[in-house]
């Protein structure tokens, strides 16, 4: 069976919602970033980056979020979680998701994450100061040139509709008001409605 | 007919090598990032985040490293260049190419685009310093967990080949000496002996 590590409200929330879509048969695991689980001896031998999330299959690991939404997708392909059949639709998509995964996510990541990329506390600070302007850009752009409704890839829904929902999920908290991007706001409600999404929610917050 | 917006050594030859080794007919764009080429409204008209590469297609155009090195596998799946029918393996190619472009290529843009994410000079000094440390631990990785060998994924060239050169080929310029990692040191001379690379390499040179 299919078992995702992921931590409450990370982007592991992306594979969760896209497990729910399927009706994937599934277990999770709680690996709680906020509690350092993802550098336990354990989950390193799972996932030597020590990154959440990791989806373990009978084949293997895999990891990183647009590979392992592509892999739900091509699994369960009567989901129709992307269009599997077009490879420059499909490659729209895989688009979409490596810019959330390269530069959203990165530029969220300098919030809390700077030391990765420093180690002197004033750089820090000073990274943290600038995630609103970088993460307002990156939010703008979407708006303006990516989102095309009602879904990110127009009229259906695929995997990159649960990832934008859990990265404009950070915006409050990146210090954001994320109703400067009306389109990005409505769809972040228009994916929270789907059942699937409740579905995922409910389990991460232990409901 | 294919255009491909590049500039010189940049992670665009990461697809560069990959139409070479489709035998794909298409065109080269020299956008140099060298001389801010990348910001100019011509071009920012073809890819609004003013990044390299940009796929122009019949269809559209295709922005982001992963998703255009996909899209080359299954345009021209004669050319093997991914193991497109097995979702398992594919995510694997993905997850592969993911990391490259959310972790190491971010690492790497730490050393001269720091301002991306930070305005103070001092901190920016402060990423630059970091670099080596941090593209020695990507690579350290790629060499413990990653690279199989002969190849990225094992017996047979992958799209993921030609992306890991590429970024392997920045590592003297970030500091780090290749021959901590006897492997990708290896891996980085196979993938340039090939007829494609050096046809692609000949090309970026205005050889
Ligand atoms: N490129 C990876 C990034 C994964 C990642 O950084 N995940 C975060 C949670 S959102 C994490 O594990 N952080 C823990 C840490 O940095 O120690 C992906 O998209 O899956
Ligand atoms: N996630 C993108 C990143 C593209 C990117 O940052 N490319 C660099 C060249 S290696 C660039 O265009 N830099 C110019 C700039 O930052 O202005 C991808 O993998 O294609």
């Amino acid at each position: 069976m299919l078992k995702l590590f992921y931590s409450p409200g990370a982007c592991s929330l992306a594979p969760h919602i896209a497990l729910e879509e399927a009706g994937a048969s599934y277990e999770c695991v709680r690996t709680n970033t906020a509690e350092g689980e993802q550098r336990r001896p354990e989950y390193l031998a799972i996932n030597p980056k020590g990154r959440i999330p990791a989806l373990v299959t009978e084949r293997g690991v895999l990891t990183e979020t647009p590979a392992i939404l592509a892999f739900v997708a091509q699994s369960f392909p009567e989901a129709r979680l992307a269009p599997l059949d077009d490879p420059f639709a499909f490659a729209e998509a895989q688009a979409f998701n490596s810019y959330l995964c390269s530069t959203v996510h990165v530029a969220h990541a300098h919030r809390h994450r700077g030391y990765r990329w420093a180690d002197d506390p004033a750089a820090l600070a000073e990274m943290t100061r600038k995630v609103p302007e970088t993460i307002g850009a990156c939010f703008q752009l979407i708006e303006d040139t990516m989102l095309r409704g009602p879904w990110v890839m127009g009229e259906a829904y695929t995997v990159c509709d649960g990832y934008l929902f859990t990265l404009a999920d950070w915006l409050e908290g990146d210090g954001v008001d994320p109703r400067r991007f009306p389109m990005v706001f409505e769809h972040r409600e228009r994916v929270r409605a789907r059942p699937a999404v409740s579905r995922a929610l409910a389990t991460e917050s232990g409901a």
